[in-house]
């Protein structure tokens, strides 16, 4: 029986604000991408997160991002790579302690929004980012996008890394993600998504935006949590998986 | 022969605002009170304050404050406890982060400013730390004021404690410490509070404002680590207390 | 005709977080307590929200509060009167920004959140915001609670004063509010409210969480503009209000 | 008579942190480039710095940057134009009510650090820096690097540009700053330093790196204040200017 990780960004909410329904989506995947405070995350959101996650076997991961709170980590900052290892490393310690009064640990290790999208390409920051999580436990597998910098330098140096799609994103027949600006970056019917998803995981293939088959590897699929109808997609993309018997479990190893 | 703890304030730069010569503390205290980011300490001052504790076996605690870099934690906020509680966590974990790539751990906690001088009496707050520190691991020491609400609550909850003297500060006959409003409250000669501190730690005793002696029961002395000439009189005290035979060590285990 | 003035608090969303109906609630009040960035209020949205309330003819006045987005400036903060004088003239100065670029201009000011309770009592801090106002612009009506020590020390600096009720309170005997702790702070049926806000404007009376009758002074009437059904209930009130041949008009002057 | 602009950067201390000796600069200088909080610079501390300004004649600057008090406003951070002009907007704002206060005004406007550097050559950042300008004031100069884009695109939207050249500063044979990893890139002898900047005000020319002549156009001198013997240094330029007849004032109209 074939498997696959669900992962979702959650504890995103700060203070006042709230952002996404955590709780559904808690019970919909088997990773949970935790904020960590800088990007997004009050510190009483973190621990309740990871509480809820803990209680569901959901396991959790750290969401590392820039310390942006007023761009929510989406703007690339041109961090010195020492810096930025300091950054993460705080952060996963942060987020470490709210795993550890909750009963578990963080699992994992995926970078947040623009930093995701930095370190697929910039070696100095992809190299920071892997530098502190060897530093901070070298058996933490990262999470991020296939043929990144970032995967190949966690590989390089001895981390587990573990490769996503996403479920809600058109790619293009290379097994590139379709750019936001150009049509179909963006699949909104859960079924259609759903359909794409299982035929991923069974086949290892998805319908690239210009019609043709394209391969894609990945051993988690991201939902997304905090747009209208997320849950909704979610829910789809996991009843259709596991009803073509395929098991949704955690790539990682639960705390 | 006996023994004491001395204590300091350290790792409270931010970005570019220097503050204090930490290398400077760190080669005569036994115990590093480190900033945890809330009132002070960008991340990487964090991490190299952390390594150079661990290099020169100084046993590094959380200092814990309240989230208010423009106020550098010295303006009481009026927190609900769980928010605090979470805050301390958070607070604990980043620094453990930090320890950890060090090749040390936290040995113990130490709240900061406002959030120190709250303690001693605001039992809800004091409460909050208490129960952070509990959840976290109960095996962490308190480092605080003799007498204050904390360290009564944090003994109840079978935490250890250590109560602390202030070794550049006046003390009333009853034993606390005279207030900076008033004259007396702070001393500047170092070899007056070096000769205070060996009295301290042999007899238990302190000579008061008004001239009597007074009984002031503490395992460590703290010395302050940023004000003019602070690392003189740091000086001046180990040195005296080393030549009256007394050991300069840590109360908490080394990591 | 008799006339009033609503207020509501608005400009209150952060970044990627969203809070509130701004544009359906400029629609229906007269007045705007906008967000000055301390306790809410990203500077987009505040250039946003004083463009929108300046093309409805609504009046911006600033809603200064605590620097404390983690606590949405809803916890007292034990400021210095001068950082705190400090605090409210940068908070005027930026919003007056957005409102100049606006062709609009701050028209008065508010108090937010556990500032706007603070005030009522504790007076340094309220004589710190009038100082603030007075250095400021000393033509700058304040709006807060009747009977507050802001107001009074704000009369006695020579600023106009416009005291507020709050639509969706309930009133002790005494013309105070009811504590929320209790049964009866808050109102939610939106014809309820609205009735007994017409009855407060044109009898200068309300009903007492007791039942018996309470004279309340208010030139303002404050809703809510973040709770659920906030903008139904904000519009039942106008309604009945127009209805009712009350005029809604702002208390001060217009841009 | 000749006349010139000094100019430094100022009101950079925030809380307990101290950067600089503002009131040895403003007894120098005649053009403050004030902080406004979002690199550097806590509410009191601009309010005494525009007051000290004030009182010495010495005219106000608005020194905006990237809201990074970690990294000091030194890092770049890819905002959206729309957030870039609403962040200028506010800190000028801000700034702008210290300025009243003090009985004076911002006089004219300087991106700092990280956004001084960007907007020389990034021309969607230089045009939203300049956006903000025209929308506030247009008769407010700006500040910048001689042969910017933003001073290019300032011109072209109609405001007032001043060039400036660096104290000290090494400049290369075609007149741009040598970079501060080359050798050459920094002059630490103050007489050294007030020589060129007379030959320069008097000759418009500079001696670069390599020994030859280059012209140098600029209405201002930039000395920075944060660094040692930046004081002696900057009063080192200033008496060599005024001994060789050369008048220190400033290119802005005074408050």
């Amino acid at each position: 029986m074939t498997a696959i990780d669900l992962n979702s960004d959650l504890g995103e909410s700060f203070g006042t604000w709230q952002l996404g329904d955590d709780p559904a989506m808690l019970d919909i995947v088997s990773s949970a991408n935790v904020a960590c405070g800088f990007h997004a995350g009050d510190t009483l959101t973190l621990q309740r997160t990871c509480a809820q996650a803990a209680e569901r076997g959901v396991v959790v991961g750290a969401q590392v991002g820039y310390r942006d709170l007023a761009g929510f980590g989406r703007r690339f900052i041109d961090m010195a790579p020492d810096e930025l290892t300091a950054d993460v490393l705080y952060q996963l310690g942060a987020l470490e302690a709210m795993c550890r009064v909750a009963g578990t640990r963080v699992a994992y290790v995926k970078p947040h929004g623009a930093l995701y999208n930095t370190v697929v390409h910039h070696e100095a920051q992809a190299a920071a980012v892997v530098a502190a999580v060897v530093a901070y436990d070298a058996g933490l597998p990262v999470l991020g996008l296939p043929g990144s910098a970032f995967l190949r330098q966690a590989t390089e140096a001895g981390l587990a890394t573990v490769g996503e799609a996403f479920a809600d994103r058109g790619y293009t027949p290379e097994g590139t993600l379709v750019s936001r600006r150009e049509p179909g970056a963006l699949l909104t019917d859960p079924q259609v998504v759903a359909a794409r998803m299982v035929r991923l995981v069974t086949e290892g293939r998805i319908t690239a935006v210009d019609g043709t088959d394209v391969v894609v590897r990945a051993a988690s699929l991201c939902t997304h949590g905090d747009s209208p109808g997320a849950v909704a997609m979610a829910r789809a993309v996991r009843d259709a998986l596991t009803s073509a018997d395929i098991r949704i479990e955690p790539f990682a190893g639960r705390g």
